[in-house]
C-alpha cells in the first residue's frame, strides 16, 4: 500500500455513518484526513462535534457544503448568505481551514442572472471568511447540474469568479467528477495554480452508463477518468493538499463501511 | 399561430411513426420540414423511402445521424468510416443535404485520442461528402455524453474542429439542450456563423430533474433553456434554416402522435 498522507475522505462518502462512527472507521483505516459535510454535525451539537474531531488524529480538510446563493426573492438571498456565514462559523468551529461551495442555480432563472447572484452572494460573505480565517471554495460542476445546482460549470467560469472577486478567501475546488471531460482543463487548472486559487482536489470517477444523476459515481478506476493525468496536472501547481474521495453512490453506501473504506485505499493507490 | 415555414420535426421525436406514416402525420400538421433518422429508414428500401419522401411536400433538413467514429481497433475504425459513407449516400439518396454527426467517444479510452480518431473520420469521408454534394455537421454533445457519445462537447471545439479539417462540407450543429449551459454560447455561435459552420439548429427543453439520460428530453418551454435568446444568436449570424425539435422523451412518445405535432407547433410559437 502506498503512502496514505495526502489520503482524505468525505463524509458523505460514507453516508451510513454518523460523524462519530466516521471517525473511528477512518482511524481504523489509516486514513488522515476528513471533510466533514453539514448533514453529519446534525447528529452532535457543534461543540460536541468539534470535541469528537479535535479528539481525533485526523485533519479535516474542508466543511461541505454552503453555496446555493441564487433565488429569485431577496429575502431567500439574504437567508443563503445567512445560512453561508453560519457554515464558515461551523467550520470555525470543527477547525476545518474551508468551506465548500456549490453554488446554486435556479431552474427557469437565466444563467447569467444567477452567476450575478452567486457573486454578490459570496462577496458578501469575505468578511466572515476573514474574521474566521476560513476560505471558500467555488466548486464548478458538471454541466449536468446547471439547470437546479450550479451556474459555475467550468473550471475556466470559477477562476473567472475569482479574478472577479480578488480575494485571498476565495478558491476554487478541483473535483475530476465534475471537470474531466473540459477540453481546457489543463490551462484552466495552471491559470488556477498560477492564481493560487486551488484550495481543494476531489476525486472519483464517472461510470459508463450512469444510472442516477446524483449518487452513480464510481470508486476511481471503476470509470473513465484518468484521474492520475489530472492529478499531475493540479500537483505541477506545487498543489499539495488532500486528494479527497467525494464518491456519492447509492451502491457503495449498501456495504459495510469499514470494508469500503479498505476498498477506497486501494482505489486511491491504484488509480489516483 | 405563427409562421411554421422555419419548424422541422425529427423522425425521432415521433418515433412510434414509421416513415411512411410520419410523412402523412407531418403534412397533416402543417410541418414543412422533416429530419430523417436513419433508423426509420429500416422500414423500406431506400429507393422506396426516397420515393416517399419526394412524394411528399416535406423539406428534409437532414439525416440523422453518422458519427461514432473512434475505436480501439483500426478495423473498427475503418467499419465508423464505412458506415458514414453510406450514411452520405442515403442522405443523397433521400434529398438530404446533410448528415449530422454524433462523433463517439471510447469508455476509457482518453478524449484527445478519441478527439483525434473523429477528426481523422471525418476527413476519410469528406471526399464521398463532396462527390455526394452532402455537407457533415459536427454536433458537440452535452459533456454528460462525454463517456461514450461524444468526445466533441463544446461549440468551440466543434468550430476548431471544422477549422482544422477546412473543408466547405464540414459544419456544426448547434442543438440548445447540449450547448444551453455554456457560459461562452454566445460568442461560439458567433464564431461558428462568421466562419459559415451553422449547418443546423436542433431544439427541445432541458427539464429539471431529468429522470433518464437520453430520453427524458423536454418539449420546449417545459424546462429551463431559453431557446428564443439561443435563437436569436444563432439567426444574429444570419442563419435561415429550420429549427428543428429534436425531442428523445419516453413520456411524450406515449401521447398520440397526431395530437403531439399539435402540442409541438404550439410549443414551437411560444418558446422559440
Amino acid at each position: 500500500m502506498n503512502d496514505l498522507s495526502r489520503l482524505c475522505v468525505h463524509t458523505a462518502t460514507t453516508r451510513p455513518l454518523s460523524l462519530d462512527k466516521a471517525l473511528d472507521a477512518y482511524a481504523v483505516a489509516g486514513i488522515p484526513g476528513i471533510t466533514v459535510w453539514r448533514e453529519t454535525l446534525n447528529d452532535h451539537t457543534l461543540e460536541e462535534a468539534a470535541r469528537l474531531i479535535n479528539a481525533s488524529d485526523l485533519t479535516v480538510a474542508s466543511l461541505c457544503r454552503g453555496g446555493f446563493f441564487p433565488a429569485p426573492s431577496a429575502v431567500d438571498r439574504q437567508k443563503a448568505i445567512d445560512d453561508n456565514r453560519l457554515a464558515i462559523e461551523q467550520a470555525a468551529a470543527i477547525g476545518a481551514p474551508l468551506v465548500v461551495l456549490v453554488c446554486g442555480a435556479v431552474p427557469g432563472q437565466p444563467l447569467e442572472e444567477s452567476r450575478k447572484q452567486i457573486a454578490e452572494g459570496i462577496a458578501a460573505c469575505l468578511d466572515d471568511a476573514q474574521a474566521h480565517n476560513v476560505k471558500l471554495a467555488v466548486e464548478p460542476l458538471h454541466p449536468i447540474y446547471a439547470g437546479d445546482r450550479s451556474a459555475i460549470n467550468t473550471l475556466a467560469q470559477a477562476n473567472a469568479l475569482c479574478d472577479a472577486l480578488a480575494s485571498p478567501f476565495v478558491g476554487v475546488a478541483v473535483d475530476v467528477y465534475h471537470l474531466w471531460w473540459d477540453p481546457d482543463l489543463q490551462s484552466s487548472i495552471q491559470k488556477a495554480g498560477d492564481s493560487g486559487y486551488i484550495n481543494a482536489f476531489h476525486i472519483s470517477d464517472w461510470l459508463t452508463p450512469t444510472n442516477d444523476l446524483l449518487n452513480d459515481r464510481g470508486l476511481m478506476g471503476e470509470g473513465c477518468i484518468d484521474i492520475r493525468k489530472i492529478r499531475s496536472w493540479v500537483e505541477a501547481t506545487g498543489f499539495r493538499g488532500f486528494a479527497e474521495v467525494e464518491i456519492f453512490s447509492t451502491r457503495w453506501w449498501q456495504h459495510n463501511q469499514q470494508d469500503y473504506l479498505e476498498i477506497i485505499k486501494e482505489a486511491y493507490h491504484n488509480h489516483s
